[in-house]
């Protein structure tokens, strides 16, 4: 069908201006058969109906795990080219839309395929770094070759963002703290909505079970409270939100009896029960999913999740699909290319037994943190961990920070939290030898201290 | 030093669990002289203070177009290995913080590394396709054998985002969809921010000046009247948002005059002016950024971006800069591979004079719309565009969609906004033999619709 579109048009070349042939009525181009992009296709080819048999196939398999109906086809993105979306039935499109506008110079470009062919290139699509504070070296100059180069006139800063809803929630609060002037998240209005305290413990956990328990049975009540204190507003909570150990807020840890309260109080409420393992999830404390040390009887409704997932996103419970298309929607909905990586890395993980692994290193780390503790009281304490994601108090922020400065001085990459405390998040091919690495090296450190 | 410290350690195997020795007291692995990862280094190797003097004149340089004070150092990432992170200064050291935690299976992994160089994966790294609506062929067999393969008992649905903020919010999305059950946006509660309206105009624009003079008068009176009236309810305006063409609403034009009054309206009450280019930025309308059309004495204050920028994000005046660290901040902030592929699709768009292409094989396109709008008034009506960036109104939905899958079916993908439009959203190389080829099918489809 390509080549017959392409002959009407040069045997229509005549009826070009007579308007008056409705059906003969033809748009000629001077370069209506040059194909100037040579990775461009001549023209559409129709095998099937749209979507065919192939499409209706994956679109029933994918709609067994999500909500598919906003699904138009599926589609071969190896064949497509230029202005022309290949589907998963040989049809060949001529694609006005273009991923709802997100394609800039065509499909398969030859010059990004070259740019991705290149070897110095590899790192920087495999080793995806934490941009605000370890960008790469060409970080800057990237920026000033892609975003600056087009900055619209006047507009010298540049922020980058993984989507087009997180750049303009971002933009927001930039907008507001311009308009107020002050610290993190003071300045940006939000909703009403209660926080409830996560418990303070006393670690380690088994000498304190009493006093823990006190502490846990003081913040589930306090929950329950909120709960009814909002509904009396008319403010009904229609969910909680827990980390399984939560982490910026300083790595607290806190019973799996806690937990299981926690889902029950939900349930109760017929509140849903959302996890976010978005800094816990991937394997770190020995199992794939935190919350699976908690024994739940009845699963978390929703687990969030990002970072070593390689994608963000959740999974959740049937009854919580949208009832609709694009209630739950954007143009990326995240990106294939992690979703081939994670795939790659979920098999490493398996192959080695690294969730083994993370229990392993996280014991000969934990066992060397609670003897240096034992052994510098006055620097370390509250140590606390579950695999790798172990950590410890620090007596104050400035003590903290200095002891971050001169490990990384010593060849060691430490990460603080809360307001005094380190934590450890190395990757999951952290072993045994590691561990002792670092203690021998902060044994030191901690012996010199002044 | 790195071999320093291996010595050491094997030097000092008899005092392992002598406590007294204080300063000899060393952590000694069985596996600690063994490298098992066969990519990883045998140890931390410095060769100046971190942050070295290379990382510090980067610092400066990334601090001159964002706050860049939450920086750490700067990093090799192509030198980076498994647990160890290089700097640009040399340095290696090992790495317990591992980005925030989220380098699941250490720096430039073997498995990963021969992942992206196979082929047959190289396009699902350059062709990022719109997922909700275009998946790949094997997106949910990828799902299956990554996210599926570890979801958390009891939960068998999950979507994808791009990161772990989005994730969270569309997971609360998902819970108050469930929490009530009904539309788009309803459900969910959200700030009581004021909504104005975009103005309706008539096209052709140059044939209705009058009455569109007069509806955009009255939009921005109605912007200034809910300024006055949310700041007597106490709640200020900090900022106006505007699409320069208002894309899923129905693909809206304003006038340029419209904009540089509202612009004018912004500075005269204070609030900051932010231009959302999500959709339009990227060269579609014929200039880099749609705004540029409308020649504004005082640029916009921020202005945001996405889609056919690869990454999300935006630019801003300095004195939206945070006056701290970590206040505009994630732990991706984007992802240095977009940024990579956005200066090559930047050094395309320039070499191949794209810009101008796009006015150009817009005005083919409009021109063809125009005359098939007088050929057939009772389909298509309200013809309007900028650059490609071009679409038409239709009776109703029905017939909307209707055409749009009869195009299909002809191998022209279109897309809707708004109720009744259709809208066109080609990528920059769409040409004006593009723009005839669909014109010559679409005028057939309209001489036989019923």
């Amino acid at each position: 069908m390509a080549s017959m579109l392409l002959s009407r048009q040069l045997t229509c070349c005549l009826q070009q201006n007579s308007r008056l042939l409705v059906f003969g009525h033809r748009y000629i181009s001077q370069a209506a058969a040059k194909i100037d992009v040579d990775f461009d296709y001549d023209g559409p080819l129709m095998k099937t109906e749209v979507p065919g048999p192939r499409s209706r196939e994956l679109m029933k398999k994918l709609n067994g795990i999500q909500n598919a109906e906003a699904v138009h086809f599926f589609c071969n993105y190896e064949e497509s080219r230029g202005n022309y979306l290949v589907d998963v039935d040989g049809n060949r499109m001529l694609d006005l839309y273009s991923q709802i506008s997100s394609i800039p110079i065509g499909y398969s470009h030859p010059s990004l395929i070259k740019l991705l062919q290149q070897p110095q290139n590899l790192s920087t699509f495999i080793n995806r770094p934490a941009l605000g504070i370890l960008p790469p070296e060409n970080f800057t100059e990237k920026l000033k070759e892609s975003l600056l180069s087009v900055a619209p006139k006047g507009l010298s800063q540049v922020m980058t963002m993984s989507c087009g809803s997180c750049s303009n929630e971002n933009a927001f609060k930039a907008i507001f703290m311009w308009y107020r002037v002050t610290i993190h998240k003071l300045d940006i209005p939000s909703l009403d909505w209660p926080i409830a305290p996560f418990p303070r413990l006393k670690y380690p956990l088994e000498d304190f079970v009493k006093e823990n328990q006190q502490e846990e049975a003081r913040c589930l009540e306090e929950v329950e409270d909120l709960i009814v204190k909002y509904r009396k507003k008319k403010k009904i909570v229609a969910g909680i939100i827990v980390e399984p150990i939560q982490s910026e807020g300083g790595d607290n840890h806190a019973s799996d009896d806690f937990f299981r309260k926690l889902r029950d109080i939900a349930r109760k409420h017929g509140c849903a029960f959302l996890v976010d393992e978005v800094q816990t999830g991937g394997g770190c404390t020995g199992k794939f999913w935190a919350h699976e040390h908690w024994g739940l009887d009845d699963p978390a409704d929703v687990v969030t999740f990002s970072k070593k997932m390689m994608t963000g996103g959740f999974f959740h419970k049937e009854e919580f699909r949208p009832n609709a298309p694009y209630r739950i929607f954007n143009t990326w909905l995240g990106d294939p290319s992690k979703n081939l990586m994670l795939a790659e890395v979920i098999k490493v993980i398996k192959t080695e037994d690294l969730l083994n692994n993370a229990t392993h290193a996280g014991k000969a780390l934990l066992t060397g943190l609670l003897d240096l503790q034992a052994r510098y009281p006055h620097l370390i304490s509250r140590v606390r961990g579950r695999g790798t994601f172990c950590s410890f108090d620090t007596p104050n922020d400035a003590t903290r920070n200095k002891l971050i400065t001169i490990a990384r001085n010593k060849g060691v990459v430490l990460g603080g939290c809360g307001d005094r405390s380190i934590r450890f998040r190395p990757t999951l091919i952290f072993k045994d030898h590691h561990a002792h690495l670092f203690l021998n090296i902060f044994s030191d450190i901690l012996a010199n201290f002044k």
